[in-house]
């Protein structure tokens, strides 16, 4: 007969983060860039009394425990003190993406049932369009300040945000609740048909956020300053605005200005020591940097997923710019991050092209998550870096359930997330492809994601995407610089061309956009 | 109305961490000294398939969920087996300390109701006197193998821990079951009355490992090798045991040689970042180091708790042999650590007797526990780092009651820690006292503990103690070498010294012991 342990029981809550940060590291700072270009800057212990006036200032607007509230908006300190209040309030944060399709928007906002809508001044026109669809909002607020808070033409009572919380009380005692109970929510954005709710809990979000600051996830202390280019409305920015204030480490919010220059400077200013974003990101960052011939002072390392970082770019920041990539891998559906690659400690007697093919991959998983391959019959395949199958996912921060949603995702308790992968004995875990565009010929698998980084490697080309379609377009011949017109060495770099001749079951094939450079 | 998130719901067990470290670090090494002398080796990986090995051994001996299995062991892998075996069947790991009086091994064994009890060789006499008196225990297992297992007279049927795995499967499948459910359990010691009992929970045990790894705590990672000399039966080893897996660090395990000799031999051979221990551990190794002019190759860092460590030791430790001193507390009570120090990034500015001081202090406390102080009426005092009360913790690690206890030690649902401390204005936390040994003379606290680290400081002095005693006694005067009959220097460093004469309310005096170093 089992029993209890006699241990206290206390729940897993959001609020315990934010007083956590204010009691432990009350003087680290929090930088956020404005919507209009300015600096901010305060402290978790500041950030915590204006959550708090936020908490207080929902409450006095109506909205109830369990009810959405929804955000559209970038990476910034009212965003962060929302995410607090709403969450340790009881209520969910519903953070939209502003990149949907309007139709989508409205769509999101009402199936999560939104009753009011935080939004950045820049996305008032976005505001103007989908209000009058949106019938259960009852309140629209400007996260700025009254000056800087625009008419809406068509929504009433548009509210500031600063305004808003002036006159609340710093006074609140957050509720104690089930650590089951739903804290924030996001949907799926890049599907076909409308996007799907994923419901985080409580208890998800903190135990990703512990997750995220061990040393071999994104290693958060209080000698680091992480800057999230990953947005707070997606997939809750790899947890970065909880795991910042765990670990005690600076965060630099960057706003809406995500360019080379603006990343560079905001990095150099605000000592940032890690970063995390997609690929694109860090290539308009590199380029940057590469063309005005400076160096980083205190990145030492960044995170990087969403998609394939090229392993050409992997070698740039490691080997010109000292700095380390991470990269890692999650989506929607698992929260935040699911696994995350670093080198091993046997790695010091490798070359630097071993390395950065080991970066290339994403990872092992996170203490908290498991993962596995399969194939086709639902059979698990062998750890041996080769075998090819969908990636399954299942633990502590992987959805059960699409809100609303009537079958479940999961399979035998686990989910699928549509990638295809090889995993290897130690663990690391390689995405190949999305199960949508996986290319099979003469038996063969051929990974898209292999195609896109031989051509990325290439010096002419700065990016290159791999696509499927149903025949080769007469008068379309081999890839050549737009430039010199010198195609050979090209070929020799990119030894998986030969494929965009091959022609594979379905009849299709499969072409390489490239997007070049000039040559020198 | 608040609705569940729509996440898995997974119980946080110790059954995941082995499997975890088995499948992302199968080939990470755990490295054993057996009580023998000689160096085991082996993998993660190996690990496991032992741990499955003994779980069927369990079941077979016919053990039942919920029943309590004993070690009497220091930390090897065999002891690292039976951790994960007990708990991860949903058995409850006993472990205790050799080092308690016979007849409180005897009650603890009995109070807890151990069913089985594992023990190394070297207790074999502890084993032969109390297995008498405890008439619930059915199975006694000397840990070695079969050629190294001594009959015990009066003991029937003592059982090789190796013999009793090797006929085993290593097919296992972990049963799932709550994670408040009770994992294992420890006993205070140094307590006037029967030591009491203190259960954790897998939740409690899970969430205080993931604390462990953080940058800000112990820190480990694939690229660590930790060496716990803190005992595997006491307060969990600070969880390392769990820690290391999680953070995929490799687990050096020193069995019974705590000498500063095998410690520093054990450090340089493999590989070892990080270790912890009490002080007396680090003094001497220190004393070995620095008699034989040696340097550390690879430790980059060392964790104290248990009792204050002098600012000397501190000093040596950093500026000697540029070791990173991180100065914890914990107690049974807190499953393992509660509150751990580091030196902050404003600190690069700071002389190096700055550093000493601060790191002499016991630091923040963890993700996961909230610490407060409190004066003799209940009420919470500043946290100005000057105001002096009783520690009093809560969180998700902490015990809620003691085994079988009778009332709740919890006041207000925070427990007393008995420990006298100070709260600075960035969390930081100092231990000052223990209640029991407080002293007030004059309306002012007096710290026994800042009277020992100014006796230590002073170079004659190994070790010092202060004591509380009823009065001076005749004849004892001002302290000396006692190989020099040198007074002078003393006085001077002793600035608390002429506390020694003062008498506080009890009536009683305040008396330091000192160890003396030769004169040089």
């Amino acid at each position: 007969m089992q029993q209890n342990g006699l241990m206290m029981e206390r729940p897993l809550l959001l609020s315990s983060v934010i007083d956590h940060a204010a009691q432990q590291f009350g003087d680290v700072e929090v930088v956020s860039r404005e919507t209009n270009g300015s600096l901010f800057r305060y402290t978790y212990a500041q950030c915590a009394v204006r959550a708090r006036q936020l908490a207080n200032a929902l409450k006095r607007l109506g909205l109830k425990q369990g009810e959405a509230v929804g955000s559209i908006a970038w990476n910034n300190h009212r965003h962060l003190e929302l995410y607090y209040a709403v969450s340790g309030s009881g209520m969910v944060m519903h953070t939209s993406n502003p990149r949907l399709h309007t139709q989508q928007l409205i769509y999101v906002i009402n199936h999560a049932e939104d009753r009011a809508v935080f939004f950045d001044s820049s996305f008032a026109p976005l505001v103007q369009s989908v209000a009058p669809h949106c019938p259960g909002v009852h309140t629209w607020v400007c996260l700025t300040d009254a000056a800087n808070t625009p008419a809406i033409e068509g929504v009433a009572n548009v509210q500031s945000y600063d305004e808003l919380i002036a006159g609340s009380s710093d006074q609140f005692e957050w509720p104690q609740f089930d650590e089951r109970l739903a804290a924030a929510m996001c949907y799926t954005s890049g599907t076909t048909g409308h996007p799907k709710g994923v419901l985080y809990s409580h208890r998800a979000i903190v135990l990703n956020a512990m997750a995220g600051c061990m040393p071999g996830i994104l290693s958060l202390s209080p000698n680091d300053a992480v800057l999230p280019v990953v947005p707070m409305f997606h997939i809750n920015a790899w947890c970065i605005p909880y795991s910042a204030p765990i670990g005690g480490a600076k965060l630099v919010l960057p706003g809406p200005k995500l360019d080379g220059q603006s990343l560079y400077e905001l990095m150099e200013s605000e000592g940032v020591t890690i970063s995390a974003g997609v690929p694109t990101i860090w290539q308009g960052l590199l380029a940057y940097v590469e063309h005005n011939g400076l160096r980083f002072t205190t990145m030492r390392r960044t995170g990087v997923g969403g998609s394939a970082m090229p392993q050409a770019l992997i070698a740039k920041f490691m080997d010109t710019y000292q700095v380390e990539v991470r990269h890692g891998w999650g989506m929607t559906e698992t929260t935040a991050i699911g696994t995350m690659g670093t080198l091993p400690p046997q790695s010091k007697g490798w070359s630097q092209e071993e390395k950065h093919a080991l970066l290339a991959k994403q990872g092992r998983s996170a203490f908290g998550v498991e993962i596995k391959i399969i194939d086709e019959t639902g059979k698990s395949l062998p750890r041996d870096g080769v075998s090819q199958g969908e990636l399954m996912i299942r633990g502590h921060w992987i959805l059960s359930s699409y809100y609303k949603g009537e079958k479940s995702p999961l399979v035998d308790g686990w989910f699928a997330t549509g990638d295809i992968a090889t995993i290897d004995a130690a663990g690391i875990m390689q995405i190949r492809d999305r199960t949508k565009d996986v290319i099979k010929t003469g038996g063969e698998w051929i990974s898209s994601i292999d195609l896109e980084n031989a051509a990325v490697a290439h010096p002419s080309v700065a990016m290159a995407a791999v696509i499927g379609i149903k025949s080769i377009p007469s008068g379309m011949s081999v890839p050549c610089c737009l430039s010199c017109g010198n195609q050979e060495p090209i070929w020799r770099r990119l030894r998986f061309f030969n494929f965009l001749k091959t022609r594979w079951p379905n009849g299709g094939c499969l072409m390489t956009l490239f997007f070049w450079r000039p040559c020198r």
